[in-house]
């Protein structure tokens, strides 16, 4: 029996995540992501029992290069309002280079139990804690002040959410830096 | 054979909203269906086919419901902003008193093929079309002019889908006039 090698697997849940990408998620085989990833089925078996263990598997990669692209914007940005820049133009890029992503994540929502633990939901807390580390880095600069962290937050990502889903594509310019603009100073002039 | 009637219609819906509300939306059978519904499996095929209309029809419905639910608001409310609030308080209102739609919709929108009329895209026009009224007649008054309209109600919209779903209950109070003093004043002071 070969060796399993991590390349492989990256191989295996590469073609996973194109096949995501084609069909309605319920009608993915494992027959078919064995044919694209050109792997014998035996070999897909042995590095992933079922569907639920490829599709946690690569949820679990996206979570994971989320985290560190989201870790990177904050590092190489100045000021709070800079920060808070990078990290939504961080989720944009990301979601927009992982197409499957997103219909990934909320395909998993509905199917899996709610006493499992979601493979995403690391990407999820750090995005959040980040973001309110920003909050509070505004606040003792003097940058600015947001008043409901808690409420700002929930209306951040679940505007980006949006945006990613139904925005207009290509990206406008500066896309980002309005989100952001958007949010800490208001929508009306 | 019995005739149908618009009652034990609503009774079977109302009898699957339960059971999608208790249960993972592809784990719901139409045997629970009919017991929840005190209907024999014969009645209830007879109105409904198959879960997928039973779906379809529950999502019709939950999407007529708010569109009177939106049009109502914005009629009761003087100025634009107060119609904005009332807009946003109705969607709050509506899905927290319809616990199962928010998880039926998401369901729906997974398994369903993208070249399927999704039925609750009446209720998503009619909300995104009275949000875009408000706008005009806000700058229209002089109360305020919203910059980027299109930007600005997909981050209203998708900032809400996030407060229904991972904002803290009890709902805070006046939360719907917090939301849109938030988008259109920013969250910074």
């Amino acid at each position: 029996m070969r060796t399993k090698t991590p390349k492989l697997a990256g191989r295996i849940l590469d073609a996973a995540a194109r096949q995501f990408a084609r069909q309605r998620f319920h009608e993915v085989r494992m027959d078919d992501i064995a044919a694209e990833a050109e792997v014998s089925k035996g070999t897909l078996y042995s590095y992933f029992r079922d569907k639920e263990e490829l599709y946690l598997a690569l949820l679990a990669r996206g979570s994971e290069g989320m985290v560190r692209a989201l870790e990177d914007a904050v590092v190489h940005a100045d000021d709070a309002r800079s920060k808070l820049v990078a990290l939504i133009d961080a989720v944009l890029v990301y979601f927009d280079g992982e197409p499957h992503l997103f219909d990934l994540i909320q395909a998993v929502e509905v199917l899996q139990h709610q006493d499992q633990e979601f493979p995403w939901q690391a990407a999820r807390d750090v995005a959040m804690r980040l973001v309110q580390e920003v909050f509070e880095d505004g606040r003792r600069r003097g940058d600015f002040v947001v008043r409901d962290a808690e409420l700002t937050a929930l209306l951040l990502f679940g505007g980006l959410r949006s945006v990613i889903r139904f925005g207009s594509r290509p990206r406008p310019r500066l896309l980002a830096k309005r989100i952001v603009d958007s949010v800490l100073d208001g929508a009306a002039i």
